[in-house]
């Protein structure tokens, strides 16, 4: 499902150990930013739209708790693409996405959704499988906080 | 450059008027997203890649005055594609572009990243011309804070 932009980069630092002082000190982990891309079946656009606008409690909040932010899914229908980009600000991305997928309803929706999509990567098989990713990791060529 | 997501549909509310009395109460406009896609010239990548890792300083600060942050843009190369998102934390879109286009240096800017670009909406003249916008807007079909 992931792959940092350069590989073998670390994630974001965390923020300085021990209490802040005050709150104008305290600092919150700026976290990373990650793009994805996949192919969105023309058949399934309405029903993917439909299922986005009430995801599931249990699987927004398997996101919430492995560290994911700022998600966002965009649609092109003109290409047929999806577009995710979303800030991770925990500090074991491996350890969280095996969270993500030892839950049982986080995989249930995996399923449904991939039956929706192609994905762009040659041998993915899908989301649950993790390698290779179902979605296509895009490249971060800007950033401005 | 932009069009909201649904048309007509007004920005995101200001946080409440008046001082917070606490720090804790303070509140940030959460902003509203923007996503876009354009292609990108395959011989013009490198050049691309190179002068995003160094944007003008007059091009950030201009985008930072006009309200926008986690402006991200994305590159994928099987696809050619530049996927843009970012956040608007301001009150007046409309007025903010204008003042983006006022500035000779992001005009500068931007004929210099169209040439290396084609737009995916037909009729663009340019980013300077404004409509149809040369990045193409796509719609937001999933969002968690």
């Amino acid at each position: 499902m992931w792959q940092p932009t350069s590989p073998g980069e670390e994630p974001a630092q965390p923020a300085p150990h021990g209490h802040a002082r005050t709150l104008s000190m305290k600092q919150k982990n700026p976290g990373r930013w990650f793009g994805q891309v996949v192919k969105l079946k023309k058949d399934r656009v309405d029903e993917y739209k439909a299922c986005h606008a009430k995801v599931w409690p249990e699987v927004l909040k398997q996101i919430k708790d492995c560290g994911i932010e700022d998600y966002n899914i965009f649609y092109d229908d003109g290409l047929g693409l999806l577009f995710a980009s979303f800030r991770y600000i925990g500090y074991d991305y491996a350890g969280d996405m095996e969270k993500m997928a030892g839950n049982p309803k986080v995989r249930e929706w995996w399923k449904m959704t991939d039956s929706m999509q192609e994905s762009l990567v040659e041998g993915a098989v899908s989301s649950e499988a993790g390698t290779p990713s179902w979605w296509r990791p895009m490249e971060q060529v800007f950033f401005q906080p």
